[in-house]
């Protein structure tokens, strides 16, 4: 099983998220973390995977100009981060039978020109997935949740403390990699956490 | 008539379900099988087949990457699972024209997506079908159940136990051939009653 | 004036539906069938036009796989069925203005698909059609029955006993020519009572 | 000012509605007739033009099978109806620009389509529609109106005699051209009335 | 500062628009009579400028058979109309710039086709813009007026003399340039004060 | 950290609005202005900023005829426009960048034409953008604000005193740099408001 030796952080909650950072390669084999991501939801969680997904520009002169870079996988307590080659190699056909698959809800924020991209740009089908904004707009019957962030609509459910988060968001050309990885790990668990409020 | 001579299951109600896994190839002829499962949504079911489609991915390079590789169908009694092969050859036809097929409706979970890519990568057209999650919402006034996978969706609707479910799809990398069908199986089981519920 | 010389079956009511079968070949001229069809649904009916349309699957390699195989089209008292040949003559023309006509409402179960098929592949328009689920979910409160195909809607609508349409849908591939074309009649004339139902 | 010069009908509730039928060549002038038709429905009526589009099938063999045959246009006292010919010549621009018009809003029955059509196979645009079906469902509360014939639309908003408009239509094909024209001077009568009680 | 010297006209409320026709021509500067509308709008006017197009056919054998042939930009005191070469040169960028202006919002009566044509045709995009006719069935709850043209739903929701407009407009044909003109001003008033009636 | 050292200006309720105008050539480096404008909405804002993008006329006789010329970013304090070149190079990729973070939400008045252009003519996706008006037509339950700019927005939301901003717009083609700066800065001030209300 895979071991997730990545740093660890704290939540303002006290719980505990343990993360993993993988620079994907064409030897990589992601299948062992995925594995894990999985049965982590499955046993601990609600079958639900937050996800979310980031874009790098290729170039200002092509009208598709940008390529998924990485990829972020949090449960309730993990958080897989994937930075992705420039070429795709077959050694993400794992990643993509993974968006592709029903046993869990994929979980985003704001994730609707994200779909388009990852059908347009690559190919990329997520099957079941669930724009939390829009839901919570429902539930709770206020409209603006719908449009904001992952960090603003958090704020609006859950009303904790977003102190650290909030200081490395503010300074993020000069976050260092751990810092990031911290960031990532937060929004997860915050997403992860309304998805939970909403539930009930 | 066809013989389901795969393994049976019990399910957590004590009914049962019969199962038959088939590799399709040139020569197979599927009908009987189909015909079979026509007859038991007929005279035990409601008119009613629990479907689910699987995709390979073909390659990472292409834009349309995904190819149909399974079918799962469902009924009372039954649990019909076609692996299909790489290339597709004239005995699918009869598979074409069952899911063409108004006799009965299609019922499956999170299957806009499917829908979408049956027809684009396959021609596929299932005519008569039925997104479970957006009815069981509608019906039950509960936002939420429209983006739940399979097993979620049940777990509102029927509070039933899933211990065996769970217990396979955690360890999906590792588990063999026959906990895959009884999976299959049960999660067949659990959208047949979800519908049976919504009916009444 | 046309003949409809074909079998003629009773239904559950004791009402008659006298039908007609037809193999179009190049030299047939359908258009005397469809004169009494309107004609019936003028005099002795609502104005409506209860139709399926069947496919067929040319072949499982290209995109386009269907192909109009055969149409059914019902009305109080008449059953017109309509086998349609491989290549398509000038003796269709007549069912393409048919279709075309605004003089009657084409009222059908599940036709969403049908419409885009026979719009893509054919050139058919139908200028004036009705989709019965849909008008039935509204008028009824019951969201259900938008998707449920002909048999069920009308158990849901008209409840009365179905036992000889599923007598015969259950053994399909054993099924004679008249016993499919008595189950044909039978569901046009199921389509054809919701309809007047949903009417008053 | 053009002469409506072919027959007149008088509808049930004693009004007269003049006729005229144009076989419009490349010489023919129809803008005094368009002209006329636009006065009336500015002096005598509500600023509404009643319309029906009639297409003809070209080829069963290409996928654009339709082409326009004839236009009717029908206001309180006039009724136009033009015949197109196969080859469409600029005496056409005057009907191109009429459609185009916003002085009037067209109404017709049904219509989806038709406006698809007509921009599609022929660049027609009319951009000041009304689909009364529609309208008529929402304003009654009677989904099943929106999607009726023209007959049917009209028995169940004005409860008038129809026998002679059914007498002509349920024998079309053997109905000669003043019944022809008399059926279509009733059914926009009929929309026509629909439409004023409508606004009311 | 432009110069509105065309005809000016009294409106029924003794209200005074000014009006300006132009013939636009490569070497016609226009910007000194977008800017007099624009200022006309902010001090006197709620940052609406009405507008309709007008469209000319080109040909009857193509598809986009429609060339926009005039503008009219109405606000509370000013009337412009503009008409259009038929090959547009590059001083009607000025044009362009000024309909894709966010200053105002560009007030319209059945615009739906007319911002498509735009874009399809011309490439005008046209940012802020208002289909009255659907606002004044939301704001009143009376759904008909979202179908009907400027005269009539202005008739709905003003209530005041049209017989100007009527006269001019029953006979088109014979209408002198500043009858048309002053019509053209009439409407555009009648919109303006329809919008300002929906603003309170 | 950059210097916002262009004008400053006082807004009506007495803030204070620091503003940097750039010509962005190849060599400019713009990241440390946004990473400003990042920092400002984190700590002193609600994660929202304000932008408005402007388009120049290529030519009027291609059918895509917009290009992206200017970009304004407003937040809690700042106010920041960048004038693009005619020829994008990547010293823009910070900006594509920039608007596909989700740290923020995107707020725009009347965006809706401007997401098309921005991903069809140059593949910019902003991936959460909030359409204000459309938001405030429903948390405040009068339809006619979703139609509205942003001056007549703000003076539904907020009534405050817009006398600089309509001095400066009604006379936009003799306006100089600084008062177009300031109109810029007033606009963005204005819409960053009426963000802030419908929050609460």
């Amino acid at each position: 099983m895979a071991n997730f030796d990545g740093p660890g952080f704290s939540m303002v909650d006290k719980s505990w998220i343990q993360t993993k950072a993988i620079d994907v390669e064409t030897s990589t084999d992601i299948s062992p973390y995925l594995s894990r991501i999985l049965e982590d939801t499955v046993w601990n969680g609600n079958r639900a995977i937050v996800f979310d997904v980031y874009w790098d520009v290729e170039s200002v002169h092509t009208k598709s100009t940008l390529r998924l870079s990485s990829v972020k996988l949090s449960t309730k307590n993990f958080c897989l981060f994937l930075r992705l080659p420039n070429q795709f190699s077959d050694s993400l056909k794992d990643l993509y039978r993974f968006f592709a698959s029903k046993f869990v809800t994929f979980v985003g924020v704001q994730i609707q020109e994200d779909l388009v991209l990852l059908k347009e740009n690559h190919g990329i089908v997520i099957r079941s997935s669930l724009e939390i904004g829009k839901l919570a707009a429902v539930a709770r019957g206020t409209p603006i949740v719908e449009f904001l962030g992952a960090r603003e609509l958090a704020h609006k459910i859950l009303s904790c403390d977003m102190s650290r988060l909030d200081s490395i968001q503010s300074k993020w050309d000069e976050a260092g990699g751990n810092d990031r990885l911290e960031a990532a790990a937060i929004e997860g668990w915050l997403v992860y956490n309304v998805y939970d409020q909403l539930q009930q």
